[in-house]
């Protein structure tokens, strides 16, 4: 049997390991930021009859353009939103990977500002793209300021900023997005993916849309639709943005088995994102009561939330994991970010944390 | 509204147009090779209710790792091919840009036979690799020496075969594959999408995988499986080149729909390959039938034939259309390729074909 070593690989491959969130059967799951809820019966009923549907003729190949599922998801965008302004793909990960094979790659760069998600640097890295870094404020912040310097500084064909950010859940105000714009003359993208789970008063960047043909702003129906294993990710540009994407995409990239199911689900839009009230609460449930155990929970604007003030994360991360419940440990000095779940699921993380000794030791 | 070239596209993507064989409604449709045959309707039922199963859980993201999936793949290929041999993805052309990703990009380059798979060519250029290309022997053929003597003179980092090969339908004997590997020291992939419908007898790349852990060997359940819909595509080789795609791929890139359709279609292997010999046999007619028209028909082993002696193929191709059939102008001088359909279908094609003046004139 061959090794990695043994085959021709990249040079920047090796040595290298696969991406992976551990997939562990524990009954407490916080770690990737999922809607804890599952799909109302009654909209998975109807999933189910546009699945069957489809199903009869998944011997063709599915709408190239899948136009039906652009027109539902521009629908539920609103704001003025065209179907010619919308693009999905298989989860957000792609959304980011044909943008950047369309606008990065070899000889170009992209800016961002870590702690981000961290599939971002991974993809850019993956496209032969330069990924160049800027430090955020303090308490993981970002200003206009801190951004137009680091733009001015770095001159990078793409911006990436996560609105709001994950792994911290930090907002990104609208000033800040426009302030990047301005001073950038590549493209600026935007993911809010967690975009359901700002308060409801907050604008969204697709409201910056108008009249900025380099900004482009992405979404995901895995959190706040409960549609994590349906992988779809989506965005809403200028049509010429869309036009490029259609250069590098794999013709038929989108299923039939996923455009039906996508666009039955968004047929329901109000049904399946019920649960982000209930989510919100959770979150800001565990902001209040973390300081009260003795951390410090950074403000969130997502579906999770990080807290810091722990002497060793990993420990009470494996701590947590003896109880049956997994969080995730995202790196950061002294931190972990715990999804918020249902309210049992949040309860129960909170108790088997105050069960541990302060500052997370055992 | 912005166009394109108002945006910072990359350059080499520039006066580009995105890939794609029309998709128009017509009344019969062998323009790109799908099987005409629906999914027989118990294991559409049997699918359907995988298919439900898995939304009752969606809100969770898929295993990554698509493990049952990967072991149902390895029982239909057979061979003594193991779990831990197989990968999957949307359909083979994900595949084949993940193995670009991992063995390709830039400062690497491929060497192909054209004609071939018009999407080899636009994917390997897509991830930056660079594109060569070697003539083939008269009639589309490909001989062990012709091959040999390519790799020799370009030295490629990866080696494209198609076998059967689209659009010419060409075989490729197994010894053409191993004098290939034999002559390579980089990478060599074999597109065998349409590998089931080749003679009853034929060998499959996939007996020469032991001890050749730079052999990979694709397939789809496009075509056979009447699965185009879904998008699953699949490779065997050695499990070094699995690691090596677990480097690349995007995570969760294959949807827990995908995974349970496709786990159902493969516990009904037999049924849903049922319409194989059907088509074969209509092949072996369009094989037998055109050159009574007065055209030439090349071998194929695969579900389309390729025929040439058209005076203007790109006439031919819309009279045809206008009798609502549509075929598929693969660029080739005076020829057309037409997708082996039903028997109905294949009647049709004839006919309206045989009604046109000689030569594929009006």
């Amino acid at each position: 049997m061959a090794s990695l070593s043994d085959l021709p690989i990249r040079d920047d491959l090796r040595g290298q390991s696969p991406y992976g969130a551990p997939q562990k059967h524990v009954r407490v799951q916080l770690n990737v930021n999922e809607n804890s809820h599952p799909i109302p019966e009654a909209v998975a009923r109807d999933i189910v009859e546009s699945l069957a549907a489809a199903v009869l003729t998944l011997n063709r190949y599915p709408d190239r353009e899948f136009t039906v599922l652009r027109e539902g998801l521009a629908a539920y965008l609103g704001h003025g939103i065209g179907t010619e302004q919308v693009w999905a793909a298989n989860g957000s990960n792609e959304i980011i990977q044909q943008l950047l094979q369309a606008f990065g790659g070899p000889g170009r760069r992209v800016l961002a500002f870590p702690p981000t998600y961290s599939m971002h640097g991974i993809i850019t890295r993956g496209t032969g793209t330069t990924w160049l870094t800027a430090e955020r404020d303090p308490g993981y912040e970002l200003s206009a300021e801190t951004v137009v310097a680091a733009i001015e500084a770095h001159r990078p064909d793409l911006v990436f900023l996560c609105a709001p950010n994950n792994p911290t859940g930090t907002p990104v105000a609208l000033d800040v997005i426009e302030a990047a714009y301005e001073a950038s003359d590549g493209m600026v993208f935007v993911d809010e993916a967690y975009a359901e789970f700002m308060p409801a008063h907050a604008p969204s960047a697709i409201t910056l849309l108008p009249d900025r043909h380099r900004l482009v702003v992405s979404r995901t129906m895995s959190k706040a639709f409960a549609f994590a294993g349906a992988r779809v990710g989506y965005l809403a540009a200028d049509p010429a943005v869309v036009d490029a994407l259609r250069l590098v995409r794999l013709p038929y990239h989108l299923s039939a088995l996923t455009q039906a199911a996508a666009i039955a689900a968004l047929r329901h839009a109000p049904e399946m994102l019920a649960t982000v009230d209930d989510i919100r609460a959770q979150r800001d449930r565990l902001v209040s009561e973390l300081p009260v155990l003795g951390y410090r929970a950074y403000e969130s604007w997502a579906n999770f939330v990080l807290f810091d003030g722990l002497d060793d994360p990993h420990a009470t991360f494996e701590a947590l994991l003896e109880r049956d419940i997994i969080i995730r440990d995202v790196g950061l000095p002294g931190a972990l970010r715990v999804t918020a779940g249902t309210e049992q699921e949040t309860t129960l993380f909170l108790e088997a944390l105050a069960a541990l000794a302060p500052r997370g030791a055992r």
